[in-house]
Order: structure tokens, then C-alpha cells, then sequence
């Protein structure tokens, strides 16, 4: 069977919890790398080149679009900011399972020019206790909460364009779900393409045999 | 979540081991419940009502076509056999996993019907453990083998339309492998639409309250 890792492509609700279970996901299992942005932006304290991002000027970041060397790219305040393509290959040649942490735009971009991608999306078991967590954070202005909400509500009409809809209610237990689904994903006809090759062409050759 | 059991479809190669599976799987997990299909023929010594089938004549299962009573039919040697809709569905209901072993075609009849359906492909892990299969079971002719290789081959053109491809080499695995994919597809959206829904109008009720 394939060794190839799966490009895993997770948004969410803000306060689902995405980023925590991320973290441990990764301390929990060895095959997954986290995905490195590259970005026009200069290096912030504590910042490493190859473990935050990928830092590059504007010049060199558009010479990579130009090349198809993104797989998504967005500008915040005035940087780039992009999903490199060399890296996310080769981490998934090793046979790494690549998390892109990134929101339902971006997503559906790159599940058009990578159908093999798992877009995975995670929410909390329900939008009161979404609002319970936002408000629990004690970080944000009541306005800030009812602006997420508001966007939570415009997302939620474009959950289904998701292959799987994790509910992140117990983080232990969403952690194990996840990396089931990432199983079970590799049981899907268009991540076994080299496995429907090789037996239909086997299975050719005995049909031609028996002619 | 929605405790609605899943419509299990398994079809897969002459030879794949689907049988020993589903036997297997009814045996160990108590959330199965095998599809008993509607027929014309008479019954066979030992046969029982509702347990081998639902036994019927002609009109009464023409009526049932009719009331489309049936979620897939087909006719063999002039007798008609179906797959009852109600009884399906009120197994569904008690949130039983329903399984149906059918061949390529009724399954993706059943596809179009039933969107939510699962289809399980089964294949052993290469066309030469097929036939190793076929001949070791000592019971069928060079040209009846052969006829089945030559049918695998044409059904693997159509593999791809199932949900899941599942590899049967060592059998209590590949019995863990199918239950996990039923669980794992109960988070695709399709199984998750009432989940969809009532999150998104919670949202929608809080985005109004925030205007």
C-alpha cells in the first residue's frame, strides 16, 4: 500500500479548540509535521527561520507564485504569507502526515488543486458552549465575541464541504479521532489510486490470459 | 449526535472474503443487523420466514415495487429479489448498522438513492491472492475461475465509486478495519446533517442577537 502521509487541512470554529489539539496530536504520534508558512514579514524575537516560518522578501515571494511553489498564499497588513509546496512534498514523500492549520478559504483552495487532501473540520459540540469557551478565554471584548460568532455562523454554511466534522468536546478523545480518521482516510479510492492501478492491471493480465 | 444507524453496503471480487467477513463482523459487534431480502422463489428446506427471506409471490412483490418499497430489485431464472425498504429503515432507526452485501451494480443503485449509504469495496491485497483463493478453494473448474477473474477485472474499473476500499489479507484485522470505517463515517457531513443544522441556527441566533 501507498506510504505516501496525507496532507491534513484543519479549520474551525475560533475557540474550537484547534490549535490544542494540533499540539497534541503531534506529542501523541511521531507521523505528523506541522507545515511552515513562508512569509515577506521579518522575523519576530524567537523566531526561527524553518521552524516559525520560511522568511523571504517580496521579490522572492512572488517568483515562487509565479512557479506554482505555493499550494495557497494570502496578504495580511500588507505580507505575504503561503503554504510552500517543496516542503509540504517532501514531508509527505517520508511518509509525515502535513497538517495545514488554516482557515475554510484557504481550505477549499487547496482541496481544488490537491483532491487527495483531508480537510478536517473542527467544532465544538455546540455553539453555547462555543460562546462558553470564547467568553471563558477572559482575552476578548464582548464585541470581539459577537464578531467571531458572526463569522462562526457564515462557516458553519460551508462545514460540508469538509470530508470529516470532528466534534472537539473531550481534547483526549477528539485527539484519537483524528488520527482515525486520518486512517481511515487512506481507505478512500482516491488516496489508493496506486493500489486500484496495480490490481485492475494484474487482474487485466489474467483476463487476457484466460481469452 | 444522531443515533441513527448506518446503511453498510459491502460488495467486493468473487473470492474477496466478504462472507467470512460479515459473518464475522455480526459475530463480534452487536450493532449489525443483516438485510433480509424479499424474494418470489419459493423457499428451500430449512428456509425461514424473515430470517433467510421475506417470502412472496409475484403480485404482492410488483405491488411493493410499485409503492417503491424496495430499495434496489433485480431478476434471476424469473424470480424477483429485493431489498425491503421498511425493514431496513426501521433497523436503521433502532440504530442498528444495516449490512448489505450486493454486487457493483445494485450498490451504486443504491448510492443514488440513499447518498448517506456506505459502500465497502472488499479485494484481497493483489489479484494473484485472488486467484490463489478462487483455486484453493477446490470447488469450481479452470473456466469457471477464469470467468471470475475476468468479472473482478471489469469490477475494478468501478472500485473507485465506493467510499472505501478495503484490503482483506488478514481477516479479524480487516474486521477491525470495517467497523472503524463505519465509525469513521459518521463524521463525514452527510451523517452529520442534524448536527449541521443545529448548530448553524444556534449560530444564527446568536449572530441576531449581536446585530
Amino acid at each position: 500500500m501507498e506510504k505516501k502521509g496525507i496532507l491534513l487541512v484543519i479549520s474551525g470554529f475560533s475557540g474550537a479548540g484547534k490549535g490544542t489539539l494540533v499540539k497534541k496530536l503531534m506529542e501523541t504520534y511521531d507521523e505528523y509535521a506541522l507545515s511552515v508558512s513562508m512569509t515577506t514579514r521579518a522575523p519576530r524575537e524567537g523566531e526561527q527561520e524553518g521552524v516559525h516560518y520560511f522568511f523571504t522578501d517580496r521579490e522572492r515571494f512572488e517568483k515562487t507564485i509565479a512557479e506554482d511553489g505555493l499550494i495557497e498564499y494570502a496578504q495580511y497588513c500588507g505580507n505575504y504569507y503561503g503554504t510552500p509546496r517543496a516542503y509540504v512534498e517532501s514531508q509527505l514523500a517520508r511518509g509525515s502526515n502535513v497538517i495545514l492549520e488554516i482557515e475554510m478559504q484557504g481550505a477549499l483552495q487547496i482541496k481544488q488543486k490537491i483532491p487527495e487532501a483531508l480537510l478536517l473540520f473542527v467544532t465544538p459540540p455546540s455553539a453555547a458552549e462555543l460562546e462558553r469557551r470564547l467568553v471563558g478565554r477572559g482575552t476578548e471584548t464582548p464585541e470581539v465575541i459577537a464578531k467571531r460568532l458572526a463569522r462562526a455562523y457564515e462557516e458553519s454554511e460551508g462545514m460540508d464541504a469538509y470530508d470529516y466534522i470532528v466534534v472537539n468536546d473531550v481534547l483526549e478523545e477528539c485527539v484519537e479521532e483524528v488520527h482515525r480518521l486520518v486512517d481511515a482516510a487512506r481507505c478512500e479510492p482516491i488516496r489508493r489510486t496506486e493500489f486500484i492501478k496495480e490490481i485492475t492491471e494484474e487482474l487485466k493480465g489474467f483476463a487476457k490470459g484466460a481469452e
